[in-house]
């Protein structure tokens, strides 16, 4: 297992860096890339952290879990059910979730994020895992009635700070079985885990490689699991996916 | 009236270049920064044109003409119907559209595309055109019974080659009223004009920027005019807009 960041260098520059003990050693390029150590490193503590990952595209899976599916009154997908969220909208650990004006209802949803790390086409489900980097936290924020409304999500999904990422970028896992859960004010809402995915890991990298070319550096967003509700101003939401980290975000409106 | 290309240079670099004449001058960076010609120049017949654009997100608007919604029927949409094309899906003129089989029904769909010059947010539709860059042809390929049965409509509009995009960028004309049009091997399938877009030009990027940050590069394809059709293997595909260019594409089944 090895753990992955990036940081803000200052000056709008942002550098990827690999975990040593407490220690952050900056790479010369991005971690999936063949690329070295600069030699510079720096303390984890006190490291300003940017989302891990710049992703060419965020592709979202809807109801993956049994029980989420069922509680929005919603049939089990015969496949899996794919949506965009736009770049634009992610949003690094303790960076501010912002509720737009325009929805009454925003939700958190806790998932499992999955980082591509080559260019892949139509793999199969047995060499999916080849193309896989590694994981982190995503919260898949939806504003509910909006979703229900515009009848495609784009909006509903697409805010800018609606895609909270991070904060680390987890490999050398086995992400089969792995706890997702999500508190608010640290309670806890919702608490699943990977293995009750409707359609697996591999099964998504395949089907979605089917129909679209992923880069290195692209997220996949695979579901959340049952429990999904409300935020209001002044919440704090965590994100937590068991080996992967904690991803927190306070929640304000819209200024 | 300016108008820029992209092209190939070899070996996976490209460049942004400016036309003067039947020639094209080099720039040093995009064509919406702060850039200059680099003094090198090659002749536009010869060279490899690529996609015009590299967007960090390409936003589509469905229904956007009264006669094609009602073509398909569907009502008239109260607000903008917004869905995401994913980058991968660009293709050049003149680069192959390919067929995937999941699909017994691919449409041409022939579009102005709106190509940002500048960051922007919440923009009011006064200064909407200020962040525009210029113009270019889209052709929104989808799969019209995967679009049906998905519901949301991410993998129908989103395979690679879905979204042959250019020649040319234009800027500097006037997008309130040019004639937008698909040919299929010659023949004319769609004869509309952009003076009767239900939501304008301006009016779609208040509308999309009120929910996310449009990056210099994006593309807002507008929406396709009536008469939307099947493309078939050995067919060519051209879209025309008036002052911008005509896009032409080959179609052949997905190797």
């Amino acid at each position: 297992m090895t753990t992955f960041a990036r940081i803000d260098r200052g000056e709008g520059r942002a550098a990827f860096a690999r975990l040593h003990g407490d220690r952050l050693r900056l790479l010369a390029g991005a971690p999936w890339e063949r690329t070295s150590e600069t030699g510079e490193e720096v303390p984890l503590a006190g490291a300003r952290l940017l989302a891990p990952v710049t992703p060419s595209k965020i592709v979202c899976v809807g109801r993956n879990y049994r029980a989420h599916a069922a509680e929005l009154g919603n049939d089990v997908p015969v496949e899996p059910l794919l949506f965009f969220k736009p770049p634009s909208s992610i949003i690094a650990a303790d960076e501010t979730i912002e509720l737009p004006e325009e929805s009454s209802r925003i939700d958190h949803e806790a998932e499992l994020g999955v980082v591509i790390g080559a260019r892949c086409r139509r793999v199969s489900e047995e060499r999916a895992l080849d193309f896989v980097f590694g994981y982190t936290c995503v919260d898949d924020v939806t504003a509910r009635d909006l979703q229900k409304k515009d009848g495609q999500w784009t909006r509903a999904k697409g805010f800018d700070t609606f895609c909270p990422t991070g904060p680390l970028l987890v490999t050398g896992i086995d992400p089969s079985a792995l706890a997702v859960r999500c508190r608010v004010n640290g309670e806890i809402r919702q608490d699943g885990n990977t293995r009750d995915l409707i359609f697996s890991i591999t099964r998504l990298i395949a089907y979605i490689s089917g129909v679209m070319t992923l880069e290195p550096g692209d997220l996949i967003a695979t579901g959340t699991p049952h429990g999904v509700g409300p935020i209001a101003a002044g919440d704090v939401v965590e994100v937590e996916v068991e080996d992967v980290g904690t991803l927190r975000n306070p929640v304000r409106p819209r200024g």
